[in-house]
């Protein structure tokens, strides 16, 4: 059955009813699909982000199921919300497809976005639907925290560890791996369902661990670093050696003759976060995420970023994935 | 100058440029663009809705010109937050555009943006910026308002007055003049920067008048009605001979051989309100309005929607424009 045979309003009454189940159970929800817009008691400040997943731009339908796109479309924006220390709550979708597109599809897509987001107390209570050539996914996530504990890009001081969570690469290669006919594997499966970390901010500020700024890995460690280092008017000594790389992007780095360390620094899309902070907040974290987290340099007084290997200077640039 | 040829994140940075003058003066804004996530302190229940513009299916820019589609795309989403009594405070804007697009094109897209929200505390305060063939506008936008004077769609009565706002069917007349060639006069205008109607619930609130239920017509009145109809579990009987249609509509209809009230019943795109209210409440209303509001209808008990002529049921139905 396609989309065009149900037409929007049936399809909007199936959505609704694939992602109503646990909304019925949202604290401070007043309005959820159905009215002109979603209504909501807020808790504390609210923290809003929007990111787009387009065909053939962000994902190929070869590469990613239909609930891979939508897991992925509301990984990104939950990632955002992670990077400001905030808490994700509501979600609104605006889908662009195409009149043939199979009603299945769309529910698997919604799948996806609600499978993603089942950890977190986070529904889906409004969008839109249009039709178009090409599946245009946005999603708006808007979360909350109180202001004084948002982690912002302006806030890294000089003499702050620079600290990454998790291991990276792993989604570049996983991308690399596909365009090879590979189709399993962890490196695979983090390119397709990247795990936002939400879970950080809570376990963190129990631990009384202060966050400077922190931003989300989406572009690339070494674009995304920049942006921190420009908002803060610091600079950056990044220890190569020290770059945690996923030990499955080391194994298919080897297997398709690229380097892996190029993939945790340009890569993108690992949804780890970047975090400044003390030192002495440095070992509380790494205790509280169990070595989890890993240094990888010092934010310096200068504004220049410098990527060492053995504490010499390299010819690394700090740039990234751009659209245009 | 292109898109491509100043890079994405330089593209953000004219837009944040062009944005940002008034939003400097926002009122409870922690964080606008430039971080990760948006942040503002939240003055009441949070009323959130969003609406996508896409080429080819809702506008063409053969009609349109880029200052008018980011009028529209921001105008359409005010106009679903003046339908739920709220105020429109904030705006995220995810936008899809070929590389190959003018730098002043995008400028002026968001031109029409903001001077499509200046009659309005609104502000734009995030976005997306994403390559795709077609150019595909999405925007959230963020009101407030109280729990208790929330305007919803379940609320209509049997008995209540049915109301509508200004006059219908000129967005409609609008495009047909401009298929016929037509490039002027206030049925073009309305169609291509229409006014949504957020001045309404701080004059009828302030007037103490109690609206029941509300929604604006974006779909058409014949197809809006019938979404709340079936939300309040009511009826409708509508008096045809009392739909305020523009004198415009009316004289292009003449002159292109259609029915000016069909574009009133089924055009769609007038962003005017339809509203359920006592009797009594309406008479305030109109004193208020300046007579700017008509009453069509009641609502009955009966599920049923009639469209009568000199109380004589026709075979008008209830249905309007569907995306698929």
């Amino acid at each position: 059955m396609k989309v065009r045979d149900i037409g929007e309003f049936g399809l909007i009454r199936r959505i609704d009813r694939a992602v109503s189940r646990k909304r019925s159970f949202a604290r401070d929800l007043l309005i959820g699909i159905g009215d002109d817009a979603a209504v909501w008691r807020p808790r504390a400040h609210q923290v809003a982000t929007v990111d787009t997943l387009a065909e053939d731009v962000h994902f190929t339908r070869e590469f990613c199921s239909w609930t891979d796109v939508g897991w992925k479309a509301m990984a990104v924006n939950l990632s955002d919300i992670a990077a400001m220390g905030a808490m994700p709550r509501w979600a609104l979708v605006a889908l662009t497809l195409p009149e043939t597109t199979g009603v299945g599809e769309v529910k698997s897509l919604f799948r996806g976005m609600t499978q993603c987001g089942q950890r977190q107390d986070i529904h889906i209570v409004g969008g839109n639907l249009t039709r178009g050539p090409k599946v245009i996914l946005s999603v708006t996530v808007i979360g909350e925290a109180p202001a004084s504990e948002l982690w912002k890009r302006d806030g890294a001081r000089q003499g702050d560890v620079i600290a990454v969570t998790g291991r990276l690469g792993e989604a570049a290669a996983g991308l690399e791996a596909l365009r090879h006919g590979v189709r399993t594997g962890s490196a695979v499966r983090r390119y397709r369902r990247p795990r936002p970390r939400n879970d950080l901010q809570r376990l963190l500020k129990k631990g009384r661990v202060r966050v400077h700024a922190a931003i989300d890995l989406s572009d690339g460690l070494a674009s995304d670093l920049r942006h921190v280092c420009e908002a803060s008017d610091v600079g950056a000594q990044i220890d190569l050696g020290k770059i945690p790389v996923a030990r499955s992007a080391v194994e298919l780095g080897r297997r398709f003759q690229k380097d892996s360390l190029d993939w945790a620094l340009h890569g993108g899309e690992d949804y780890e976060l970047l975090l400044w902070m003390t030192a002495s907040d440095f070992r509380k974290a790494r205790t509280i995420l169990r070595n989890n987290i890993t240094q990888i340099g010092v934010a310096t007084r200068s504004r220049r970023i410098d990527f060492l290997r053995n504490g010499i200077r390299t010819d690394r640039q700090a740039i990234g994935f751009r659209h245009f």
